[in-house]
């Protein structure tokens, strides 16, 4: 079976509605992942999460890897029966991670060195036993070990990225090719903003071949405009027929922008954190539920939803629950805000295939200044 | 309506099946009420709830007129309304939140003043308003405002307690008499384990009538055989046409106990809170999840189990959440303690129609060994 089917093509932009098969069952793209990186979306059971549509989740290798660890998992039938969740699961690979979370990171062209942020113990990783830890968690779509580098970085800091980020998805690949397997290996750009850069590391992957194509180091603070131009360069640049994805981006208005640019998938842990803190995604813009305001109003947080939150609780209520500090408040709003985003998902799949996408991208963007 | 009727007795011991009848809705009897301090049970949602077969909820008027205050409440359609729960509420009056809580609690004849365990704040509360706040909250079942010492304490001070605990008794049903209501007002007697004075709260209670009978200042140290005897006593004292209720009695074999004692109602934080730190109630006893034997276990915590935790997640992946302490561990946690409660109030209550309570309490006795 292809691993990957366009269904529906929206005439009037690159967006597109299609199909990822795994070994756990297909996605239906735009879609966007619920992150877990503990192997459990902070506040949502998976019962709940299947009832709001996540047809996908997110867990992180590193955080996996250092606990309770791979032979763990592996031992307990692998990563879909140790977290009881069936659906597909991507598994990110570290290299956010170690990058941002790690002290003492040493980068060699063998692989990189770091100190685990919780006991400080010396870890080395190359790009093959990272896709080793990811076949051994037995994760449908296996990211290859990039090279990560904070905006805004040097030109020369950026080639150097690109330079080993293309290395090591060599490396990956051909190790990943030992292994007889429907799983996917993904390939993650980097490049930064800079076209010339970026383009290099996208034909770099190009040239190895991968089942999907991620960006990687974007949405960290660069500029808007320039975000866009990649993703207008990227989107001539890749193949039609490999699905794409917009690594870590949260916005409901950048999602959207990215859409229309081609891109298939997004995972974030903005609609799960904000819901912690508090910060509740309507119809009509954010509200931060913690207000004062909210103390005698009996509304649903969005008029327009149809979550258990909404048909159910007033924002009076969910403001009691916030400033009790009481976890039915992290779960309350968590159902709320990632049923928003599934929904928008939902909403941007039919569009497509009625060719009124960019329609339902205006009308969202006027809505959601959430920026 | 009747306010309680028996439906069956056990012929062996004065455990009874009965139906509390209340605005809300029926309980029946013997029933746990899950705590639900701040109008909502910590880690469970309602729908949780009702699936596992909660038939009412305990909040707290003390903590509820604290934050966020009775008018808020009452402007917002009263308690069931603010917290979206359609079944029984009890309210807890706040004597034993007064006295636990609060720095400065002063007793006078005329009520009770104390400072906000928030913020200082003086507050004078009596018999009287303690009712008030309480119809203004709209439970389903009000406690009246007793006087609550600790174990053990001196004779003179238990008689003290019983003195004001019955004036204040007298006052509150003939404040409560003024509204016109299908509401419950309980009495609750003191008297520590001292049987005179014990006898002698019951007794003023009996007189001024209550639609039920609390025991308060019990299970709070003192030992278990003299818990027994005034339990024992208590029975022979009290109508049988009307409801008991023991408050804060948490253990499985005390409750058990107190059932075959004539004991129709409970209340507990301790399955919740169990579930919190980790500690799980099993038909073998209880575990601590957090053990790292359980690291590689892929056994739900009770094999006999069906709740929704232990349908689909193993030991190993609990003791990962509460090892990460995340908010799901909390969650499947708590499903499966209160589901373990509420299975067994189940079963008391089956045993009892069927004849066989006191081989139900053997061999859950001997099974846990919780103490």
């Amino acid at each position: 079976m292809k691993k990957f089917e366009i269904k529906a093509s929206d005439k009037q932009s690159s967006a597109r509605y299609g199909i990822i098969h795994t070994p756990h069952g297909s996605i239906e793209t735009p879609a966007f992942a619920p992150v877990a990186s503990q192997g459990t979306v902070k506040g949502l059971l998976h019962s709940q999460l299947e009832s709001i549509g996540a047809q996908l989740l997110l867990v992180n290798s590193y955080h996996l890897f250092l606990r309770p660890g791979v032979e763990i998992i592996e031992k307990l039938g692998r990563v879909h029966s140790y977290i009881s969740w069936q659906k597909p699961i991507l598994s990110d690979s570290g290299g956010f991670q170690i990058y941002s979370l790690s002290p003492l990171v040493k980068v060699r062209q063998e692989g990189v060195e770091f100190s685990s942020h919780l006991d400080g113990k010396k870890i080395f990783l190359t790009p093959e036993n990272v896709i080793d830890i990811q076949m051994r968690l037995g994760s449908d779509i296996i990211m290859v070990l990039d090279y990560f580098i904070p905006f805004p970085s040097t030109e020369e800091k950026i080639k150097e990225a690109v330079q080993l980020t293309s290395l090591w998805a060599q490396r990956s690949k051909a190790h990943f090719n030992q292994y007889s397997t429907s799983q996917h290996l993904w390939g993650i750009s980097q490049g930064s903003t800079n076209w010339n850069l970026r383009k290099q590391s996208i034909e770099d992957l190009l040239e190895f071949g991968f089942d999907g194509y991620a960006l990687g180091g974007l949405g960290i603070g660069e500029p808007k405009s320039q975000l866009m131009e990649i993703l207008e360069k990227t989107d001539s640049l890749l193949p039609r027929e490999k699905p794409r994805y917009l690594m870590g981006m949260g916005y409901v208005s950048d999602i959207l922008e990215a859409v229309e640019r081609g891109i298939d998938l997004f995972d974030c842990v903005l609609p799960t954190r904000n819901a912690r803190t508090g910060t509740l995604f309507t119809s009509k813009g954010k509200i931060s539920i913690k207000n004062q305001k909210y103390a005698l109003d009996k509304n649903p947080i969005d008029e327009e939803c149809t979550c258990y939150t909404c048909q159910n609780f007033s924002r009076a209520y969910l403001r009691h629950l916030y400033e009790r500090q009481e976890i039915n408040s992290a779960i309350l709003n968590t159902i709320h805000n990632l049923h928003f985003y599934l929904d928008i998902f939902k909403k941007i799949r039919q569009a497509i295939q009625s060719n009124s996408f960019l329609q339902l991208k205006y009308s969202k963007i006027n809505k959601n200044k959430e920026e």
